[in-house]
């Protein structure tokens, strides 16, 4: 498998992680020493997962993560920049949609290869609109 | 061609021949004894496309599938697990958009290689949310 | 990097250009004699550029381009078509989103590789809708 789907991977299981609130599989998709830079500043890994145990402001939600744009200085190299835009759906209990918010942001992220896994070490979570 | 690009053009061949209503095409896609399992059950591949040669609820859909996370057990083996989100938009007639549907689904799909082609075997769609 | 991966950062790269209003990278990502085909006829690059470089009827947009369906004759060609979904969101001011725009649109291209780069040489946009 090739270091670009490992790290579409990567962005997937992000996604995931996310919208099934798993606090274990969203862990393993950072390094410990990552630095995650959101609306609300930059916290450490262990700062921002717990802001995610925290209570759901929506009971559901869709991170729809377009193909993401990934550079690497080396084909062969252990780290890539990787450019993700996504669309979030965050869902609220009315079927009409009345108490939902979606949002574009973009994830600028760094990310590394530590033994043979790739994980995020830096994002910057930039939101672009809110509806 | 990596498999995992053949995977990704397969699911991209799904999207198209959805939209166009081109049954051959999506006979194509899946295995002739696969399993399609949805809301409402699950039917054989013949089953499923009658359902599909049936009249549209809507005269226009857009499947955006999202990328998928592709889960190979060996990486030149021929059978592969696809988890794609897609936001299909299902489009009445109104440009005001109040007959719209759109619907944010979970494709979860076994995928073979058969004679050197990829076909779903297996699919469970799951609606996340319908607005 | 394969010719694949090559090609869904060409489209990555369009998707940030046209958002940012850049035109010096709009103008990389195609052929000096590329033609562009949308719902006002079809341009030259520099005539397409100029329509870039006029006001912008939202100020904020975001092409979130799904994975590209790419066909290429050979696999070590330099010639591949390229089909992709994409959901463009043309926001307005107005925070309660009332004067967006949002439009399903299908970009079909033929892209070449020039001197070890891969440019679009020929695109027909076609709005699937527009709400």
């Amino acid at each position: 498998v090739s270091a670009h789907d490992e790290i579409r991977a990567l962005n997937q299981r992000y996604a995931r992680a996310a919208d099934e609130r798993d606090i274990d599989a969203l862990e393993r998709v950072f390094h410990p020493d990552a630095e995650i830079t959101g609306a609300r500043g930059t916290a450490s890994r262990e700062g921002w997962l717990d802001t995610m145990r925290g209570p759901r402001a929506f009971p559901t939600s869709m991170h729809v993560l377009g193909d993401p744009l990934i550079t690497m200085e080396h084909p062969d190299g252990d780290v890539a920049s990787v450019d993700t835009y996504a669309v979030v759906y965050q869902l609220g209990d009315d079927a009409s949609g009345s108490g939902d918010m979606t949002l574009g942001i973009r994830y600028l992220d760094t990310v590394e290869r530590h033994d043979g896994r790739w994980v995020v070490t830096r994002r910057v979570a930039k939101t672009l609109w809110m509806r």
